[in-house]
């Protein structure tokens, strides 16, 4: 048996999200069927992580096991001419067998894209969170530094649904800017809970449109309470941007 | 007669150009489309300049008359409505009759958003311009220097059908990062030649791609001949950035 590596990015705007749905195009769907084709048998691949609708990626990973051997710059260069345009492979590797690209990531890195303005910018359609003009930035880039660190982040989970452990560890979180209009919210932790990173968001935009303190994220941590938090915001602008292993 | 100025950005993609063609699709032909609905009478506007297709603006500008005294934010919010996703309108004002969009301009500024991959990247499709990897960005980096001044522009024109002055003003050319793995390469000027921009492009990348020093630039623009300079580049990730009265 053979385990493959894929590392592609995507454009989310026009799938149902990352996980195979029927009758849906998602991410998954659309390489698995170019996969398959290639391959000539039914491949089923394992992500680092699923992704939700019209959230992007600039670098998801993938396994899946064959017992055929690939030629992997072939399978490479025929995959990146079938697959969709919203969809590019970035490589195509052979790896041992206890790689997993689930069990095995180390850090996640996120990007949210945002901008500041009273109405929606056509040139960041689906690409970029637009954002009131009245929020104050500074406050925002001072509240990230209460997240970063092992916490208990039980006040950040959309839905206790399954999962138990709520303590994860956030290795940087900092907000920059692009040059061009935007703001860059990246964080990168050991794992990330269901919409944790869409809730951190919205209590980053709590506090940059309140008068709450930066120093109100550290409540929020410490509270383990989802009703402190902000709004789950829209998925719109956000990037998994790294998966490290 | 009243005077009115519109300030609007819109995604190029969609489009056939700025300038209104029968049967096309067009960024001047929606603007004037809703505009006329909403005044009630045919509206015809006057830009600062027209785009190329696939070339996208952040602050297009434009001015129309109508004998009909407007509610300025009436109208914007009106436009704002019917408007297409992939146009966006920032500010609708009355202005004095000796404003003209196109004829007053002192600055305008482009920005060419590029990125280094040996393949094309999903998330910057039509938004960027993707340039092999092995490109010397320092290199091309230094070269913007000897753009800057006045100079007669010939190296850079694609046909000199039309006009016969070529000597421009280019206030400042440099090439930054964005943080989220872009370039760009921005330049403000008193005013620009047809296609300028994009053999500007098309000669940073010649000299970050060859042997050719930094200061080949000078030479090119010295030299006053269309074939020492690079090539007419895609206009994929061309941005028009503003236009300064």
């Amino acid at each position: 048996m053979f385990r493959y590596k894929l590392v592609f990015e995507y454009l989310g705007t026009n799938f149902s999200g990352y996980q195979v749905q029927p009758q849906k195009r998602t991410v998954q769907g659309e390489v698995e069927k170019v996969l398959s084709e290639i391959i000539g048998e039914t491949v089923k691949i394992y992500a680092s992580g699923r992704t939700d609708a019209g959230v992007h990626s600039l670098g998801q990973v993938a396994h899946f096991d064959t017992e055929k051997t690939l030629n992997e710059s072939l399978v490479k260069s025929k995959m990146s001419k079938l697959l969709p345009k919203d969809i590019s492979l970035h490589s195509f590797s052979l790896v041992s067998n206890d790689f997993d690209a689930r069990f095995s990531v180390k850090k996640k890195t996120y990007v949210y894209k945002f901008y500041l303005s009273r109405y929606e910018r056509a040139v960041f359609n689906g690409l970029a969170l637009r954002v009131n003009d009245n929020v104050d930035v500074c406050k925002m880039k001072d509240a990230c530094k209460y997240l970063v660190g092992t916490h208990d982040f039980t006040s950040f989970v959309a839905r206790k649904s399954g999962k138990t452990d709520f303590v994860r560890t956030i290795y940087s979180a900092e907000i920059t800017e692009s040059g061009d209009g935007l703001y860059l919210f990246r964080i990168s932790g050991n794992g990330f809970l269901y919409n944790m990173v869409r809730i951190i968001m919205g209590t980053l935009l709590k506090i940059g449109s309140s008068d709450k303190p930066p120093i109100y994220m550290k409540e929020v941590v410490d509270g383990k309470n989802r009703a402190l938090a902000g709004k789950t915001v829209s998925p719109c602008g956000l990037y998994m941007e790294k998966v490290e292993y």
